[in-house]
């Protein structure tokens, strides 16, 4: 099996070196937070503050490196691998897949570079928050674009499937629309109920059940961490946040004109069930032959469709759609 | 104890009628709904179809009449009240308060009516879904206005209490605007989010995670039901859904902009944070004389605050305020 270097040990990056290790692989890490490489020696890991020695040795053995370091501190470390191993396979596990792709092509385009997005995380992080299990059952977005080498592809989805998550295969773009719908705009209306609620006082809080604490419940995540991942998908997050206003704005146009919210409150309850119903969809076993001339269309019609990849078998991808 | 009659026998209404008799009183009550009628008599309840002779047998015995209909009801029962028990005990479990205000002072003036709405319910509807217990440590809103009668709202907060509900004393405006922040917004934003998510089809499913689910569910709650609470409340939801396009298009307008969405977020987080300390905030004793001139405002002090009665003790309201 491929060795790991993961650079950056917080609660994912620290999970990857875990899960990774776990699975058998030989893993190394290094970061710049003197706390979290002590954390991790204390664990018994390979881990060090010395990320251009980690670079250096992820060259000599052709190993993974994982960048897994705020989208903010993404083009930094970039340059430390164009300067101490620049073609080094190399993936990374950021909530926005356009902007680090834009960076590596800019930064170090010489990397045999495949983007990933692992969808688990807590509200707790640096590397005492991580652990071996958190990818167990979740999904992992491994990036095909239509010059995407799927020898590379598939180490990337390897250490995916190796750490427990199964694989959905998708272009940065399509990832970055979809988190903007299903995640980052969630965030946003989360914080605007919560800022209106707050604006009632203590009657407020004593009249709020059900739907204002669901409806609130992660306008609690620390700012920072909402702000990295809504800020940098600021392009696919705009539309996104244009079609939210446009709905609610029909809504008040129609409760003020009309007296009538029928199609606001149908459109919801169709929606929430229309997604239950993907969810729970029959699905069928496929096999995408990662050598074929076609391999990359087979995978994004997979990805783009709801399906995913839960086992590789040589060079063949075994998934399930519905 | 005072007896007690409820017209409308779906789950509130029919919750009431089972808790008020688990509480010792006797009760009867009656339905348009032959189907409710008979699922109340097979639970072996005095129940039946004919509103109008309820009405009667409640004004011979100056019983406590509970109007438990939808608000696109409650003028036509109103009306029979004018008609059969003019001048009884009235009080309603609608859950907006100035629309029913208005129109008690229009169809029955004469009726000794406090609104009340207990903050409790489940997804399910009809008698069968009701029980006995379903308002056990609720919030249940008794109405306190410029002109009420404290010994009628004494009756109304007796019997919330005997369910096992505790007694917010509000005025209706202030009800109204409140519900509107929330409950009826959270209600809006749910199914903007759903119908924005389900636009993304399966993909949008497949990544779809914990801030999706928690900021949907309640936009799988049956239409009739949302429409009627929330169009119901139009007067007060107007501002307050207008609160909310501002925030989000300011959010909206900075992310374009300057690309931070710190106020948003900060916001949010600091609203949670407030609602949740006022949840938690110490509670002190308070007690107000219901016959003391200025006690109409000692309650309306005591709701407005978030402040809660929990016991009566002859002429004598207990509670407990932050």
């Amino acid at each position: 099996m491929r060795d790991v270097c993961v650079i950056g040990l917080g609660l994912i990056g620290g999970s990857v070196l875990r899960a990774a290790a776990t699975a058998g692989r030989r893993v190394w890490g290094a970061t710049d937070s003197a706390e979290d490489a002590e954390a991790a020696r204390a664990d018994g890991c390979d881990a060090g503050t010395d990320v251009a020695a980690a670079l250096r040795r992820a060259a000599e053995r052709d190993a993974l490196v994982v960048l897994a370091v705020p989208l903010t501190a993404v083009d930094g470390v970039l340059g430390a691998v164009a300067r101490h191993a620049p073609e080094v396979l190399l993936t990374d596990v950021t909530g926005v897949k356009g902007p680090v792709l834009d960076a590596v092509r800019r930064i170090a385009p010489a990397a045999r570079y495949v983007g990933g997005h692992p969808m688990a995380g807590t509200a707790k992080s640096g590397w005492t928050a991580g652990s071996p299990t958190l990818f167990a059952g979740a999904a992992w977005v491994v990036g095909v674009e239509r010059d995407t080498d799927l020898a590379v592809w598939r180490e990337v989805a390897a250490l995916a499937l190796d750490v427990g998550a199964h694989v959905i295969p998708l272009g940065a773009a399509a990832h970055d629309e979809t988190v903007a719908r299903v995640s980052h705009l969630p965030h946003l209306l989360a914080a605007v109920l919560a800022a209106v609620g707050a604006y009632g006082g203590p009657l407020a809080a004593a009249l709020a059940a059900g739907s204002f604490r669901d409806g609130t419940r992660v306008a609690g995540t620390r700012p920072d961490l909402v702000r990295a991942m809504t800020e940098g998908n600021r392009e696919a997050l705009l539309p996104v946040l244009d079609e939210a206003l446009g709905k609610l704005g029909a809504a008040r146009g129609s409760l003020a004109s009309t007296g009538g919210l029928a199609a606001t409150i149908q459109a919801g309850y169709d929606g929430s069930h229309a997604v239950d119903r993907h969810r729970s969809a029959a699905r069928a076993g496929v096999r995408v032959d990662l050598t074929a001339p076609e391999a990359r269309d087979g995978l994004l019609a997979l990805g783009e469709r709801g399906g995913r990849i839960t086992a590789l078998e040589g060079g063949v991808a075994i998934g399930e759609v519905a």
